[in-house]
């Protein structure tokens, strides 16, 4: 999706990144004890609002203050249902989503990273899911929106709102990731924060109708219709082939549930298409029309873009299918370790291709291994959390994650992974994640060849 | 909880719990081709808002705006991180955790509900999360609490946030409900929708520290120390007896997360305990204090307050596992069905004992029952949603549920459950819930005896 983006200019790194001066000044502060670092291992990876905000109320040692028995302890607090649809605490509001400074030339054909450093368990809150516009985002009157079945079906269908949710539904965990994740790594970037190298990706509980039962009530030519074109309401007309295969097994979905409510309005609100394992470009938003077809439809959004370019000059099409990717979110770039001493690595890992069955930590860079423990239940293709206890001697060290899933395969180096494809690609870069844990305590992104 | 409530004014219906006129005015609509009656079967429950929200924008048939491409296929939406945190859809203000009006005196000491008959899967969004504070809700600055163990230890330990959020955590999906959800029912007084039935109840994934550890960490006298005491640090001074063999088995957790962020502060940012399967008010918000001792504490929590007033007069004490129990949220209260045919049947089914094994559906009052899909991840002391075809024929109908969990334990009927249990209690009924569908289509809370 980054093709909005100059490539000459991805490779001096971004600016305004991360507010550098803002965390060493919280990390001093906490260690003269003026105050407690909250989320230490877990510090502001994009500081510019956190310093502040981490800085407002100075306590701790030696403060009279925390003698007295605090207003929270002793006062009437707020009502319930202050708000009919409740926020997060103020003291959270540096855990935002994020535009990458100078990505993209408009807002509107740009992106926004959750910021997975500050995530916990699998589920992303709605309000931190990613986003990937083209056109900008739409909040659609679902009264007024349709959905289409078309093409090689006996009967054409125009299905309401009303007509959809009527139908039985299917709820389930899946990952979503846009395909050109991680892509400014490619040419070695090394952008500082997990945020901006692996946020375009985000997990919910998605509800909605299996896409084979309209296509069944269309009387559908699952025969001869091997192929799918689904297509969004938005000015940007995205359109995508989905092969019927994937369809036949019932996964994809016509969705409009998500975190057990409705589709939020970027995420493609009333209708989204969901296709597990497949790159989010393909979950088409503003879902208005589906058409069987004989044959893929090579759109503008498959053809031209999505595109991998490989080291002998030609692309690569059609790979829409995530593979295995793991990433450690704690501790990652931006971040910093107050002292030596007990840390829970911690990080996300997820296949397109069903469940992950294991996932390997190193602390020297790939030299060493040890297998983690991955949080149940480990559902396919849905986001794994997993752990491992480290005790950090306070020397320099290398955090890496290497990902397997259920078909055996192993997430590449990046040694590896360039050996096929080069280094000039934007999307589908899996490759092996590298921290750099500094004696000072500062993790940085590096990337090992 | 609903102790604030007097229980004389309880026993005639709730005003103002439903906008009925407005409910019909839209289905009116709807049936005339005026309008997508968006959520049919899922109608607004409390449709004050929702029916002007709905008629808002009227459309459809012969209008011939329609036939023009809607604005946001041509123009250009709104741009990526327009808001760092994002909202629901404008079309959804009507999807709101309500106060039940009239119920408590206070709107401190008070609840708000959770819009059950609007949800999807098991995830309750953190933003409809229902809400009980018996002092009000505070945003307490993280920096500044702590978390002391003390009692039957060796060294008493105090933890920041800093400290506990280093620790190995997990991350788990449970349910919490309300000792007093459905509170209301005993005495019939059928509240007409099921957010206010049975919107005491929610369900997220958790993340925090398994109690045990603390407890290890802190040296705790395991074998006298059989009872933990839980603080809380709001105004309120929650206290509440944990059995030690509940901590032991690792499920008990000092949380800190909650649906993929840090908990809200409606729920006990930044620091809460969950108690799976144990009714809510055990999960001690704003947790402040672990005390461990050798004997039950009987704080004022749970000897006077969450008792069951039994027919004989005397109380029932410290029942605080909460029985399986399941309801239909579609179709339910306060909805209405638009017309005969097809409709998938769905609720939520929960046992604070383990799993839910099995759902039965009748249409018909209770004479004949059909088996549900349950969907899954089943997991233990959590919500499981399940569905059930259905095509009405137009007849009055009554829909109601019966959940089995894994320790072979059936949801009673009322009638069942009042033999042993009475009439006068507030809390813990877990009875099965009956919705009349009437021939317009009108659905209404019912008791059968």
């Amino acid at each position: 999706m980054l093709d909005d983006m100059n490539p000459g200019r991805v490779q001096k790194a971004p600016e305004n990144f991360l507010d550098r001066e803002g965390i060493h000044r919280a990390a001093r502060e906490a260690r003269e004890g003026r105050r407690d670092f909250i989320r230490a291992a877990f510090a502001s990876a994009a500081a510019a609002v956190g310093g502040a905000a981490l800085a407002a109320q100075p306590a701790g040692k030696g403060d009279p203050a925390i003698l007295e028995l605090p207003e929270h302890s002793r006062g009437l607090g707020q009502p319930v249902a202050l708000e009919g649809y409740g926020k997060p605490s103020k003291h959270e509001a540096n855990v935002q989503r994020r535009r990458s400074p100078g990505l993209t030339q408009t807002t509107q054909a740009s992106v926004s990273f959750a910021p997975l450093q500050s995530l916990f368990g699998i589920v992303t809150p709605s309000g931190l899911h990613f986003e990937r516009h083209h056109q900008g985002w739409w909040d659609i009157d679902p009264s007024r929106h349709r959905l289409m079945i078309n093409g090689m079906v006996k009967a054409s269908k125009v299905f309401t709102m009303d007509e959809l949710m009527r139908l039985p539904s299917v709820s389930r965990f899946h990952f979503i990731e846009c395909g050109a994740n991680t892509g400014m790594e490619w040419g070695n970037v090394a952008v500082p924060t997990c945020q901006y190298t692996h946020g375009m990706l985000s997990c919910s509980e998605f509800t909605g109708v299996p896409l084979v039962t309209l296509l069944e009530m269309a009387g559908a030519d699952f025969k001869k219709g091997r192929f799918l074109l689904a297509e969004g309401a938005d000015g940007s007309s995205m359109t995508r082939t989905i092969p019927m295969s994937l369809v036949e097994s019932g996964e994809v979905l016509v969705a409009y549930g998500q975190n057990g409510e409705m589709l939020r309005p970027e995420q493609g609100y009333p209708l989204r298409l969901v296709v597990p394992g497949v790159q989010g470009v393909s979950w088409v938003k503003y879902l208005r029309r589906i058409e069987v077809g004989d044959q893929p439809y090579g759109t503008k959004d498959e053809s031209v873009h999505y595109v991998d370019l490989l080291p002998d000059g030609t692309h690569r099409q059609y790979t829409s299918i995530q593979e295995c990717k793991s990433v450690v979110t704690t501790p990652s770039g931006g971040q910093m370790l107050l002292d030596k001493g007990f840390y829970s690595i911690s990080g996300l890992a997820w296949s397109g291709r069903g469940k992950v069955t294991r996932v390997d930590v190193s602390v020297d860079g790939g030299r060493n291994w040890r297998e983690a423990r991955l949080q149940g239940p480990v559902m396919s293709k849905c986001l794994t959390r997993f752990s491992l206890d480290w005790d950090w001697d306070g020397k320099p060290a290398l955090v890496q994650s290497r990902a397997t899933d259920e078909t055996g395969y192993v997430q590449p180096s990046y040694r590896e992974l360039r050996a096929v494809r080069g280094t000039r690609s934007i999307y589908h870069n899996n490759a092996i994640q590298s921290w750099m844990v500094e004696e000072s305590g500062e993790v940085k992104n590096v990337q090992l060849g």
